[in-house]
């Protein structure tokens, strides 16, 4: 059998899954998210030797050590995968929601109900919770999934994916409403991404090399997550030990993100007062600065920077830094240089605040508080399948009503279109 | 000048517009929609003029009757299209509303409000009123917008484009909110497809070839239009009469759209009884008939359907028929053959038609009412950009609404996350 061949096989068995899937009561969902947590706990030891395995082949590989602690798991991660499945159990399910319901003129009553997308496709890549996460999710919304996670992770994956999909369909739910492609050939990539009539939405969960690969080449819709540029502006009018509270939140608490800063901006008149007191604490922190020409004439230490600085997106201890003559020219900057991702001013000027609201445009705009807060969790959605930065079905945060799409049902009474 | 550079061109104005339609006031909106109207009554002779050439151009190239009255545009149709954009004028402005807001734990207040979604590029054929149309929706939403028409509308196109762009911006909007390709290259068309960065959505509006092409070419975010292999299905407890009215209706009161009904269902047990009141009427209106073994045993005049019938979208006067032994029966045949546009069931049975409405996977599904219903006038959404039959963003007919997206503001206190 072919790459092709076999990755329509699971999309064909993922189509029959997502019909049942979507008429089937909620009561069964929650069990088998139940028993699938349930099983990962029993079979935790497979689970464990199936990682050792691809964390072995990784060493082997001379991955670094931050991709090797995103593919290990061990009981306390196996652990918190159950929690997560319990937790979507818990949540309510969005499937069935009259969102409205009116009646027309002529007595037509119509109903916009939210109903399943159908078969999601999730491609990411180092770790092996986001089988567990994303097949919770896409269940809980009806949908059934098809998921490709990266090589490195091929043993894990494998063997939870096997895990979960026997306790979902002995709770009771279609064969097929879990897919795992079991092969690290990247033909399979591009051949999910080419699947119009089997996949109705793909969501790349990775870095931005595998989300422009997405983007550029799929022919089915795709949302597009994560890559963030994200900006903190502090204005004239700013709390300044509040700013380097936020500053450093949002820089260093988990850099690695696609929500952490990048790029600090800071109001002409405020930076000889407001850097110094920062760069201290950047400094303890061991946060290296690329700054402009005005910055390095305030704080030391200060690598000079160059225009890339401006689109990097470091995801690392590095932060650019710009001194900017007015709101105005921080709202440019953000315009040119940001992702639409989230974006932040530290002010206690009304107007400025509602200015910067109404004129950045970004999944997440923010007064006053770190950029660190866009996430699922943080906005009470509960779980999270990821960030959309794209403007098209969802924007920011995804949780399960994004899994959705509605329908139209239309009572009548025999009325005909005159 | 290239076509790159000039679609680039087009691009890069309305992306700057796009940044200013965003923040203009709804009161300046409207004043530009009237102002347009009024331009479109007073120049209708300059119109009336690029028209003719069109026609004769399309009379020389032996366009069928059908497209030439596409094309046509008189007094009246003039009048149409302004009254168009004094509706629009008239609608509530989507911009602005905050959908939710709610304060988290930790006192943060997060609020989902409504935004432009950009630049909307459309991409249609030959009717020029959808250049008033389109251009009416997208800026009364906030946008700006690229207009594509097609090659034999082009005069009318350029000529409309060029009145309603000046009003428009005299009116006060930013220069380049309304933006018309003036080429029939079909180049710019690939260009357009391909323009992320520049164009937020791209609505193709047309036959199933242009919006196939645009599917499988276009890298920027696509909104799929319009193809409807619509059903209706007459079950045993159906009202005979009435049956036969809503038949009719879907099927001949406006053939050549895409919720006109293409094949009917009749179960069995009633398809003796029914389909010759049926076949009687629509023998007097002149409707071609394809029908199954049974149908054709049961009624005269009837032409063997072949399985390329069950799934052809003839827009026009042919009408599909096949009797079915089961309402699952006829569930199946709309899955297989349906294109999840408009279904409907005609029932007396309760939970036939409650199962109806929940199984079919379509935008709009119906219980005794007539499939022609799906139409953004009809549902109460005032003007239309077009049905969506996709399932991400917008589902059925699409109105000022469904060219939005949301952004998320959050109000902070100096927030940090720990």
């Amino acid at each position: 059998m072919n790459q092709e061949q076999y990755v329509i096989g699971k999309a064909t068995l993922a189509k029959e899954a997502s019909r049942k899937m979507a008429i089937t009561d909620t009561v069964i969902k929650n069990k088998a998210l139940i028993a699938m947590a349930d099983a990962l706990i029993e079979k935790k030891d497979i689970i464990l030797d199936a990682n050792s395995k691809d964390m072995e082949n990784g060493k082997n590989k001379g991955l670094s050590n931050a991709l090797l602690d995103r593919l290990l798991l061990d009981e306390k991660r196996i652990h918190s995968m159950a929690e997560g499945l319990r937790q979507v159990a818990g949540a309510d399910d969005p499937i069935g929601e009259t969102i409205k319901m009116w009646k027309r003129p002529n007595n037509l009553q119509i109903g916009q109900i939210r109903v399943p997308l159908g078969v999601i496709g999730i491609i990411y890549e180092a770790r092996p919770n986001v089988t567990v996460d994303a097949a919770a999710l896409c269940i809980k919304s009806g949908n059934a999934v098809i998921l490709r996670g990266g090589s490195e992770a091929i043993n894990s994956n494998t063997t939870i994916s096997k895990i979960i999909s026997a306790a979902a369909e002995n709770a009771g739910l279609p064969q097929g409403c879990i897919n795992f492609i079991e092969t690290t050939d990247r033909d399979a990539v591009n051949i999910m991404m080419k699947l119009n009539g089997y996949i109705d939405v793909l969501i790349p969960r990775g870095g931005a090399g595998l989300i422009n690969t997405v983007v550029k080449n799929a022919t089915v819709p795709v949302i597009e997550t994560g890559v963030g540029n994200c900006h903190i502006f502090v204005d004239t009018s700013a709390d300044f030990d509040n700013a380097v509270d936020i500053v450093i939140n949002s820089k260093t608490q988990r850099p690695a993100v696609c929500n952490a800063m990048e790029t600090l901006l800071v109001h002409k008149d405020v930076a000889q007062e407001f850097l110094p007191k920062l760069a201290k604490k950047l400094n303890s922190i061991g946060v290296e600065m690329h700054g402009c020409h005005s910055t390095q004439n305030i704080i030391k230490n200060v690598k000079p920077a160059v225009e890339e600085d401006w689109s990097t997106e470091y995801l690392d201890l590095i932060l650019a830094i710009k001194v900017v003559g007015s709101i105005d020219e921080a709202l440019e900057h953000i315009y040119k240089y940001g992702t639409k991702h989230s974006e932040c001013i530290l002010t206690n000027n009304y107007l400025n605040s509602q200015r910067f609201l109404k004129e950045v445009d970004a999944a997440a705009v923010y007064v006053n508080a770190s950029t660190r807060f866009t996430d699922g969790g943080e906005f009470g959605f509960g779980a999270e399948i990821g960030i959309s930065t794209q403007k098209l079905h969802a924007r920011g945060p995804m949780g399960l009503k994004e899994l959705t799409t509605t329908k139209y049902i239309i009572y009548g009474e025999g009325q005909i279109r005159s």
